[in-house]
């Protein structure tokens, strides 16, 4: 048996074409979404995914803006930017590409964002809603929502599914245990890291497996460790020295998943697309639309 | 075999004696912990649980003051109460008793308390806090907490441990299994339901089995569903229609069970406790301490 591989761009297409639509009505109300992105330096992932969401936004008629500072610009100029676009009625999203410089402290940055704004998911606030099960008011982050449309896109159903999470980042893993169990999705939960006592066990007993251990799990899940027939989502993005990609699963489980997705070209094809769906959405949370 | 049974006075009282040590020392620089409750209305448990506020604050040397308002309070009024609360500085901690009468939309109220007070971590960013694995600078729910301080005082070790939460609610089971992951706890959680497909056999699979299933779940988990020599802590208050309190777990279980904890006189012997406690840390973060 092969696994059906689901390819992140066809899904992150049909988001798109979604998100057109609802764009194109707001503008009819007068509104245009506007994505205001915060690059400071010159990492080259930061670089490349400020410049993506710019393409990405300009396909659906959003308006993505990057506001390109200096490495060494002082943490009170960054503060003091997102700040400014806090006060911009014009701008309902603000995201702060990430890593920032080590003379930043990352708290300070995030926590000046505006939560209405936060189309990252990243104040307390936003984070609050996910924990309270309060998501038709909250901006998710990206990621744990891309693997939520990514496996309802692909038609699998959710509920009252064994799902396990490898992986508790505060980005990932824990705001995505939380979007499985809510009410409508019912999925029954286990949350793996890399102090789980038998993660090989955890993993077989899952009907749907999601791996998000991060950096440098490349290839954690072997094929052995797949339930045959399990829907496999591959939420990571190791980068090997070499600068290529992996996941954390071993792509010989696609010998056994009933259902898998690749890495690259799964998950992360659509969190951008996802960014903009939060912008969307931010505007109409912000006007009461 | 029959289980240690753990009760939740003496690990109450072991607490008070720290906070009342901690508040001792506060009040030597000047600082004396307040918590202000709200009571609408005359819900029997409501007032009992305020009045009980009082002579736990008092045991540590903790200020409590009820503010009684009438059932039939408009909404406003009490949101204009909350308000004027936040802004006293002389008062640390806010807690609003719920239910509240009908005609008063709970979110409104709970949403007008000033994060920085907010002791029983009913604000979207106490949430966030918790889901973003800062229980540092959180104020934590108190039945999570106190089904944390139950195991951890207790003597058990959660690291690694395979632990099932029945319940996802958003003041118990959805933060505690947070709390459960937090790095340094590092259990392996899996969260449980109405709609999970077999409730006994997770239940059979944890090392630390947690109910917090409430209402109407009484007796829910039996004997059988539980691991020979599990520890079974019970989190849930059932109201039977003759008054009588029970858990989620049939007292049955304790012939199976190393450890368990009753219902009454378990984890809800620790709430009020933590309320203060909470209170306690609430002006140490406010005042830098």
């Amino acid at each position: 048996m092969s696994a059906k591989v689901i390819k992140g761009a066809p899904i992150a297409e049909e988001i798109r074409a979604e998100l057109k639509a609802e764009i194109d009505g707001l503008k009819e109300k007068g509104f245009t979404p506007k994505l205001s992105v915060v690059l400071v330096g010159d990492d080259p992932g930061s670089v490349w995914y400020a410049r993506n969401k710019v393409t990405t936004g300009e396909k659906m008629g959003a308006l993505v803006e990057v506001h390109e500072l200096a490495t060494d610009t002082p943490e009170a100029d960054v503060v003091a930017l997102v700040k400014k676009l806090n006060a911009d009625d014009d701008v309902h999203g603000i995201l702060v590409e990430l890593p920032l410089p080590g003379h930043i402290n990352k708290a300070n940055v995030m926590n000046a964002i505006l939560p209405a704004k936060d189309v990252d998911g990243v104040t307390a606030e936003q984070r609050g809603y996910v924990l309270g099960d309060m998501e038709s008011m909250a901006l998710v982050p990206a990621t744990p929502l891309a693997c939520i449309e990514l496996i309802q896109r692909a038609g699998v159903d959710i509920k009252g599914k064994k799902v396990t999470v490898i992986g508790r980042g505060d980005t990932v893993g824990r705001p995505l245990a939380m979007l499985l169990l809510s009410r409508g999705r019912d999925a029954t939960v286990t949350v793996c890291h890399s102090r789980t006592a038998d993660l090989a066990a955890e993993c077989r007993a899952a009907e749907i497996l999601i791996a998000a251990a991060g950096a440098g799990a490349d290839h954690l899940v072997k094929k052995d460790d797949v339930k045959p027939g399990a829907i496999v989502i591959d939420a990571a993005i190791n980068e090997k020295p070499d600068g290529s990609i992996t996941g954390d699963v071993d792509p010989a489980a696609e010998e056994v998943a009933g259902v898998i997705t690749p890495v690259p070209g799964g998950v992360g094809s659509l969190t951008t697309t996802i960014i903009v769906g939060n912008t969307v959405k931010a505007l109409k949370l912000q006007k009461g639309l």
